[in-house]
């Protein structure tokens, strides 16, 4: 599995094989082969069940079935299944911009204007009124506005971390990073959710304990 | 990539690696750790956007999204947050029972008894209420009960098509598979959206032209 991000100028999937679709069923379909391209997207994180790397669209899905299972720990009262359109669509603008690993501080300065011209492509071949839709799925969850988008956002915070402590470290052991940069990346976890920011408090210390993470309080700390 | 069936009486993964939660949230933190092995169960159809064979997870976040895309196409209005839940958690028992391909009539015969094994394991992990909640979700989109998991299973058979489509030919050139093959094993798209029905025929009938699948009335054909 190699990670193969799509330059936002390059051909649409369709555009090298046309379907025999047109019109407004035609638009929605060529968004839903185009997105294809999510499974192809590698993040820093690698699976529990296996030694590879996970990609976007994997860790998409996990989140829509942890947000169910979790639901009952949000503090403010969610909607369940607008909080699960959340983070199915959340990932979607790396289609051409790239993940950024949540310990790369270099990628993430130019993380904003790479994202903001991808979501400009990808929601645009949808149709006008689906478009704003999905777009303002995407804004809503990025500026953490609404219940749902905050605890969406502490969800796809927990999952690599989660993936990290099955993983015996994974990302944690990006160099630089110590138990006090993973306490301020994950700290608005507790924001969306007292009982999961104690799990990840939990998954931290027991991993500094064993040696998964380096400990102390130097290295890389930086906003969440 | 390769494909990693678990064997039903294998040991959890937290099971080689106890996380440091109990209780409640501990047992819904064992099952999402498990389910983490949907990303190494394999299908048969290919990526539109690379040569390798797509996982259960992928495809089943695939499904999460063109549920909301194409909804208004559902012949019986639906919910569209409850059909999300449903394609989220429609292929969970195949991390024990293994994908069973759409033009595999063997693999088929046994597929029953392997997937009921598989949902006890599986849901038997969460906390009562929530076994109940999400075995009833599995139930309810394998009957076909409601519209929603009438059109959670059109898109469900649309999706690995339109793959196929994209591929040109993919898991339609099984070697006995026909025209009618395919007809008839996605016939049911139309009973939940007669737009997608029509769509999936306008697939078939190019498909066909191209010569992506064999023409003609012979072959295996079969129950949808």
């Amino acid at each position: 599995m190699c990670d193969r991000v799509a330059r936002v100028e390059e051909p649409l999937l369709v555009e090298r094989r046309p379907l025999p679709v047109e019109g407004r069923l035609g638009r929605q379909l060529a968004f839903i082969v185009e997105v294809d391209r999510l499974k192809t997207v590698l993040r820093a994180s690698t699976l529990a069940a296996d030694a590879r790397r996970e990609n976007d669209a994997e860790h998409s899905w996990h989140l829509a079935l942890m947000v169910p299972v979790l639901a009952e720990y949000a503090d403010e009262p969610v909607d369940v299944g607008h909080t699960i359109k959340l983070v199915v669509v959340h990932d979607l603008v790396e289609i051409y911009a790239g993940d950024t690993p949540l310990y790369d501080d270099e990628a993430r300065v130019s993380q904003e204007e790479r994202e903001l011209a991808a979501a400009e492509r990808l929601f645009g071949l949808l149709p006008d009124d689906q478009a704003v839709e999905f777009r303002a799925l995407w804004d809503e969850f990025e500026a953490r506005r609404t219940p749902e988008a905050r605890f969406a956002k502490a969800v796809d915070r927990l999952e690599p971390n989660l993936l990290n402590w099955m993983a015996g470290g994974g990302t944690w052991g990006t160099p630089g990073v110590t138990g006090d940069t993973v306490r301020a990346r994950t700290a608005h976890i507790g924001d969306a959710s007292h009982a999961l920011g104690e799990v990840m408090v939990s998954l931290i210390d027991s991993a500094e304990r064993n040696g998964w993470i380096a400990a102390g309080q130097q290295g890389v700390v930086g906003p969440a």
